[in-house]
């Protein structure tokens, strides 16, 4: 199940079931331990499609792409994928080409194991940077892998696919619409190198729709602008970051428009709902933070100016220390805006409904403002508005976790 | 005296004396405790010129910019100062029209003790943003300071504008021209809110020299892009920054172009050494890395990728724990770079001499490099050289200190 947060709210159409990425009918999962990893965790995921269906890949847009990217991106029919294998733990990326001959190893002997032609099976690794994967570890765990795939066991797949985070991220619903129910499952990882541009992290996504191609790709990638786009954990944007999206058509399932809309908007609320979580488990975070930047003279000047709060290092420690620092926040939105933005005389900042400061100016408070203030400020999701004043201007929304002394920690020691 | 580094090395026409601000002829300056700050803290500083030289400011480019920012700015006759007041504790910064009203009457209150013109003296601030100036207690401070005035305190001036900074940060050098000697004094502050933008920090720089006002304009403003320019401790520019330059002409020597040169070399020496000394007392830091990224398409792509690596939280964690992470260097510089830039296979990457990355891909270590590795990363100061591979490239070299326990609480904690 999804953590529930009162950011990200499902949608009255997403029934969530107990269950996972293999909810949707017609796909069968496994997660292994292979050895990458010490100590027998789970680091081997294989997730397949039983049936011919469509699907659609996002990945990253860092110019420095890990090996299994560049496979899946440059060598897979992407609208006609079947299968995935992925690893944690080793990110095969900055390896050179016997990364990149690693990585089309991994497809061939996945393919190989489930009679799927290579180019319908996609690569994914996340772990450690400039390492080279124990291939005599991974190869016998892609075939104890295909031994185990069941459609029983998503948390075991949603385990595999782990690294620094604390919860594996998992979720399975119904959709219902007019022509009938369809199934939504989803995992992800992530929680270190998040940041709001496109798909910072592995997401798995199935259905059992029967849509196009065309279709579905259309309908993640709405997915993924209105969620995965729109968080930040460090501003860090990794090497290694897809979303695969595999339909299967299983469902036997055909919605016409509004059916297929009605799916878009359910894909886009689990979507958002996954990349809180993902916020939530950020590295060392203790709060999570829904920013709202208003009155901006264009939706890119709301975004910038939402991004440069979000990531800015004092404002992530004052929220840490429970601190409401509006100064921070005044300066960090100052820095990205021009001299002709005359802000500092313009902005309303409020937390949660508590205006702390009202055009530009310190509004006076009284006592019980004042305990309401801390009370907000203890929350574990806070909502902190930024309206830069400018009537009927643009909006953009972003959410962020706080810098923590763990952070540091996690950071300092995750590999010698 | 400054901190002696081995990035910043003096010029052989630098010769530092034990002196500061007031090493210059013709300048007396004061820092006295108005009660700002608790616990009888110098906290309120005077700077004057005894005869009319001209002088150069450079500020902020943040929006919102602190009222003692806009008033030199706007209201002073900025190349013609005579003298500066400045407070720390509390930045005026977001105060409204209040602040700039008392922004005004700092000015006022100081040029009436100095029998100058309003227009000749210059406001500066800095702490904490959003809380109004105590002017019942600037008031009576300026007062107290216009009669402590002296050749022979620099000290107390340097320690009255620190905030959180570590060390007062003062220097003072005599500049052997053809034609005599001239005399600069530094006095500065700034630790937190310093990012490679403009002038990130208080810095006041004194001169003896009879030049133009606008050749003293010109070699500020050279200075100041070579040095303050070049750093980062967290990448936030801060509201209240600025750089006065005032030079007296006291000295009597007036230097030709080849003087003029030889003096503006001088400059950039000092104020790239105080540059330096601001990093090294970066919030919480342990270490000072030189980043130096060459073989860049262009300069502007040379210190995007050099700001990128410079303020990614996982370097600078990685830092900390002394890893050398070329992986995080790697992401970080495909971060900011297009996809065409095929970077991943051309990058080198070198901790002082120690090569760790070859044209992508790790090279391998015998025990003798692993050693000297461990040693290198365990320096206070670490070269650090990331190579793009363009031939003939262009270059930008930056300065950044790294990110630790210690920044996240004295940001968590500094305000509540």
């Amino acid at each position: 199940m999804l953590p529930k947060t009162k950011f990200a709210p499902l949608a009255d159409c997403l029934h969530e079931v107990n269950s996972g990425i293999t909810h949707p009918r017609g796909f069968v999962a496994a997660g292994v331990a292979s050895g990458v990893k010490t100590r027998h965790k789970l680091d081997l995921g294989l997730l397949a499609s039983s049936t011919a269906g469509v699907s659609a890949v996002m990945s990253t847009s860092n110019a420095v792409a890990a090996a299994p990217v560049t496979v899946t991106r440059e060598m897979c029919d992407c609208s006609r994928l079947r299968a995935v294998v992925v690893n944690s733990g080793i990110a095969n990326a900055c390896t050179g080409v016997q990364g990149l001959a690693d990585a089309l190893r991994m497809r061939r002997v996945a393919a190989g194991h489930l009679g799927l032609p290579e180019e319908q099976v996609a690569v994914a690794s996340t772990g450690l940077i400039g390492v080279p994967l124990p291939m005599e570890q991974i190869e016998p765990g892609i075939a104890v892998a295909a031994q185990a795939l069941s459609a029983r066991a998503p948390m075991r797949f949603a385990t595999a696919i782990r690294t620094t985070d604390r919860h594996a991220k998992s979720g399975a619903f119904d959709v219902r619409l007019e022509e009938g129910v369809v199934r939504v499952g989803l995992a992800a990882k992530g929680c270190g190198m998040i940041s709001p541009k496109m798909a910072t992290m592995l997401c798995f996504v199935t259905c059992d729709a029967i849509v196009t191609a065309g279709a579905w790709d259309e309908l993640l990638r709405g997915a993924v602008a209105a969620s995965f786009n729109r968080i930040t954990v460090d501003g860090q944007q990794s090497t290694n970051d897809m979303v695969v999206g595999l339909c299967s058509g299983a469902s036997g399932v055909k919605p016409g428009p509004a059916g297929v809309a009605k799916l878009g908007e359910a894909l886009r609320a689990a979507l958002k709902a996954l990349a809180v979580a993902i916020v939530a488990d950020g590295e060392g975070s203790t709060c999570i933070v829904q920013l709202t930047v208003s009155g901006a003279r264009d939706v890119a000047t709301a975004e910038s100016v939402a991004r440069s709060i979000a990531n800015s290092p004092l404002v992530k420690t004052a929220f840490y220390g429970r601190d409401p620092n509006w100064g921070r926040i005044m300066q960090a939105a100052g820095q990205v805006l021009g001299g002709d933005d005359a802000v500092a005389s313009s902005v309303t900042i409020a937390y949660e409904e508590v205006v702390i400061v009202r055009h530009g100016e310190p509004t006076v408070f009284d006592e019980a403002q004042r305990c309401r203030l801390r009370d907000v400020m203890h929350q574990s999701e806070i909502a902190l508005h930024v309206a830069l004043g400018k009537p009927g201007g643009a909006a953009a929304t972003v959410y962020f976790s706080d810098l923590t002394h763990d952070y540091v920690t996690l950071n300092a020691e995750y590999s010698t």
